[in-house]
């Protein structure tokens, strides 16, 4: 018999079908018992007569036969009349570590993650890592459309990308390497190797003390860069269309999820792009609030964020043209704005989700902008050496997975948004 | 203007257009001269006047526009009067590293490999990342297709699957962590967490002292791991069905760069499936080839795919029933075959491509299996746990994606494979 799953039970009404799932509930009334059965994509109700439901423990693993019935009274409106239960993943806890029937879990989201394949287990608690995968498919999906293509790039790195602070270092046989904080350099790279438009889904590390919501040292990052393009407007274009397609993408794909979560996601209009220096001014004389050199402290995102939904009804902004002394080494100045560079940060709710820019596409000049960052352009030969071989104008930009997944979402905390997160105290499991 | 890319330039014909790429080529006839233009499609002729060919170098980055025109002596039958040629990437080096423009590249695969952004420009060393980018994409909808989810686990690990040899350590803050030799607990862990079936797209880091052909030290793992399964059969007829649909797809997206690496790609027909011993005994009394206790070595395997080849017209043969001893604490027994167990490899054209198997999934053989190997179970609480709460039976099995490209392509070296290879020497670029 074929395996259904419960989200498809509907087609099979007065047919006797197989399921496989869960223990999620047990309601004994009298000779009846009622299970509800979990699997993957939802929830269904096993009408059970007492014979078969001795043994019978939450959260053990089985396999049901029986027929599809319409009860208006059930979740659903269906529920099955079992004739046989098997068991095929025992029960041998005293105790679950705490209940995932109720709706929300009453644990610590600490404990929760010391317990993750039974908090997991919960329907709310997984349905983020649902529209996580939508997420990058609709990335994938739309940038392919666009003829990029998916690279690997190593996360063993033998030098940093920004001169090598906050880096983990690897034991690499007699060598010391470093854990890649991000494929900067490679995506570049990749570029000028001819594959002119690239993106990486991959891994991504960050040596940070911070132990926040919002932090983690061990992330996946949405990667892309492109070349040929004309200026960093391109790059906003295209992570603007992005994000465009991919509301009405997880609208398709994620209805269950979102109604689960109460989610209704707004459609995105165009994106206001707004210089730095206006966004401080901004600040200072409507808010009084001061912002540090070159950039917005967390408070000051929230504070512009809620302001921009109130003038341009948008959940995001792009905050433009950063100084050149907050930028990386390899961001292209702004020509017509001496200090400042073809660079953009994108705001979403408050919170930072993108870095992206124009990069230096010129020899000589990235020569020269390495010394002046007071970096040796020797340690960066086999990056620099790129761009004596007609490397074209090109940028790119990164999108952080679990923060844009923790946004859409409204969750609290970043690791609600990560399967098995990594932080300052944390990597187990 | 927008801009059209070479494999679509016929549908212009007698339009003018906007090309991008690089000088692949230049040919200088008196007042006129012919000019290769590569772009991440393909190489294009463009017939430029004398006026235009000043001050161009081989590997520029340039947009040229022109008119399309057909010349049955040119390469695809095409050709661009050009009107306008603009440098964007100067050519900026005194001598080319070695030539790109002559089909293959005169320089050892190591100087290649140095200078990877150059070599990557020859279209025969780019290819094989377009079909590795479409081996990606076609697991990916293959699995989909069948309900598995894509899921993102840590590489910072606190202890090894195995017991910790031959992985990479980091210094995470003030502690010791590994990078992860494969996803196998934490696929395991997701398939109890409710996904059920799962894949992984991701590195894996092996410390391994080898330095030949067939290893890297990073490596892309094609994960998967399945519940509810009846046993290894399942598990291979899985990725039977998935080599069955990745082949098709090859040819369908990879035409060019199957023809321009000379490959022709048969159909897949039922893949054997030999117990280990029974190879063992045709390697030995048909080739006088002993073979290590419980495996095959890489020449047996060498031998037995060719024997294979002729037998059963098979590129492939699954090796089953690998004895307890030899496969990790977590495979499960083969209670009918007493010190067998329900696992095995697949070989590919000589090399071992796949290792799979069903784990145990009872809590208490787990533990007990443990102890038998040595292994403090406490050690693994965090993943032991899990088998506490309805764990179905499951199973799964990983493919290198280098080594599989590697081997679909006739490759003689794993890191033509590998954008950025990692090996025993080699962390850049």
């Amino acid at each position: 018999m074929k395996r259904v799953y419960v989200k498809d039970v509907r087609e099979y009404l007065e047919k006797a079908i197989l399921l496989k799932g869960w223990i999620h509930k047990i309601y004994d009334v009298g000779q009846i018992s009622f299970i509800q059965l979990r699997d993957k994509t939802g929830i269904l109700q096993l009408v059970v007569e007492k014979n078969l439901r001795e043994g019978l423990r939450l959260e053990m693993a089985i396999e049901v036969e029986g027929c599809v019935e319409e009860n208006p009274k059930a979740a659903g409106g269906l529920e099955i009349k079992t004739t046989r239960i098997t068991v095929v993943g025992q029960g041998d806890y005293e105790v679950l570590p705490f209940a995932i029937n109720n709706g929300v879990i009453d644990a610590h989201l600490e404990t929760q993650l010391n317990e993750r394949t039974i908090s997991l287990r919960s329907p709310k608690v997984r349905a983020p890592f649902k529209v996580q995968e939508e997420i990058v498919e609709a990335f994938r999906t739309f940038l392919k459309s666009q003829h990029f293509s998916e690279i690997h790039t190593p996360k063993i790195i033998a030098s940093g990308t920004e001169g090598g602070s906050e880096m983990f270092t690897v034991n690499y046989f007699d060598r010391r390497a470093f854990l890649a904080q991000s494929p900067q350099f490679y995506k570049q790279m990749m570029v000028g190797a001819g594959f002119e438009r690239v993106f990486e889904i991959g891994h991504a590390y960050r040596a940070e003390l911070h132990n926040t919501w919002r932090h983690l040292n061990e992330y996946v990052s949405l990667d892309v860069e492109i070349g040929f393009i004309d200026d960093e407007g391109d790059l906003m274009d295209l992570e603007e269309a992005f994000l465009r397609s991919l509301f009405p993408h997880l609208k398709e794909t994620c209805g269950y999820e979102l109604q689960l979560l109460g989610i209704e996601l707004p459609e995105i209009k165009e994106i206001p792009r707004i210089p730095l220096e206006e966004a401080q001014r901004v600040l200072l004389e409507g808010y009084q609030k001061k912002s540090p050199q070159g950039n917005l402290d967390a408070e000051g995102e929230g504070i512009f964020s809620r302001y921009i939904k109130e003038k341009f009804d948008s959940d995001f902004v792009f905050l433009t043209k950063y100084p050149a002394s907050k930028r990386p080494v390899y961001t292209m100045p702004d020509d017509g704005l001496p200090g400042m560079t073809k660079s953009f940060d994108l705001i979403y709710k408050g919170l930072e989700i993108t870095t992206g820019g124009q990069r230096i596409h010129q020899y000589t000049r990235l020569r020269e902008n390495m010394l002046a960052f007071d970096l040796n352009p020797e340690d960066f030969d086999f990056y620099l050496n790129t761009f004596k071989y007609g490397m074209p104008p090109h940028g790119g930009f990164a999108i952080g997975l679990e923060r844009i997944t923790m946004k859409i979402l409204d969750l609290d905390n970043i690791r609600q948004a990560t399967l098995l997160p990594r932080d300052l105290k944390r990597i187990t499991p």
